[in-house]
């Protein structure tokens, strides 16, 4: 993958809720619920709706750990 | 869950990296790798090792989408 | 603590401001001011309100130093 | 505070330890610790020691909450 | 600059579009559009206006690398 | 561009310095030094070397205002 983000996990949109500034999209990705907050711009110009494949793209220093 | 990060992915230690700040640990979540970069200190702190059970936290404002 | 973010503050809400999808709350933490933006989802889900005692969770990465 | 970031806390330095591109760097806030994981140019260019007063700056989307 | 951030880039305002919990904020920055997402209230306490003067900053950590 | 980040900055790598887990890579933007750190893996990776071109990404919830 050419970019500096770790992880890709790819999936495929369940929801698109859309504020002023804002948006939030749920993914489905492999039985999981992945929620992503994005700019309500990002969602238009990548075009997103229901049933759309993408992919989550997220950075090693943003995964925290818990046990 | 408890908490306002929105995302939690329940994965297993594959390794454990560790350099003088920071360590660098790699999950198994069903299958798929996950990347994750915490301080040294919290892995020693969370007595994190190879095959352990561990979940993944994720802000939603963390994922970024890409299509 | 069995996270791996390395802060956390005991606070209680003093007010809660709720947006489409996200919102901004604010913590009295010993006496100082500390304000959270976090998911609107997150705020229902912990069902947060007025006066409750809470933590504040912050990564060690999300702290800048300036003087 | 001319700055978006909503949270300041001033503080002290307790303790730094420096990696070869991180640094750590505990501070003591109103009889609390905080650690904050910064670059060791900034430990370096800020010129900061023990015992220096600083300010541990926040941005509210880095507040997480749990109860 | 007496911060840790490590990245300031200085622009001017072009636009700003207000949301209940956060605001939008175009810049200009040496000919190329830079966005900014903060809280509504770090515009109001700002007094950003379009033509103002600002510095963007932005943590080492928080630029991805693509090619 | 097909991803959620907002802002797309072109420059060249001037210099890339190496830790255990991460890495510092120092671009020219149109003249303007712009510092990310990355993990070691993704300089790896993505192959970079002093010369290359490449484009930094920066969520605009990761760019901060003042003034």
């Amino acid at each position: 993958m050419p970019i500096s983000a770790r992880n890709k996990l790819t999936g495929k949109v369940m929801s698109i809720e859309t504020g002023m500034i804002t948006a939030k999209v749920q993914l489905d990705v492999g039985g999981q619920k992945l929620t992503s907050i994005v700019s309500k711009d990002a969602v238009n110009e990548l075009g997103l709706k229901e049933g759309d494949s993408v992919d989550a793209l997220i950075k090693a220093t943003s995964v925290m750990l818990m046990n």
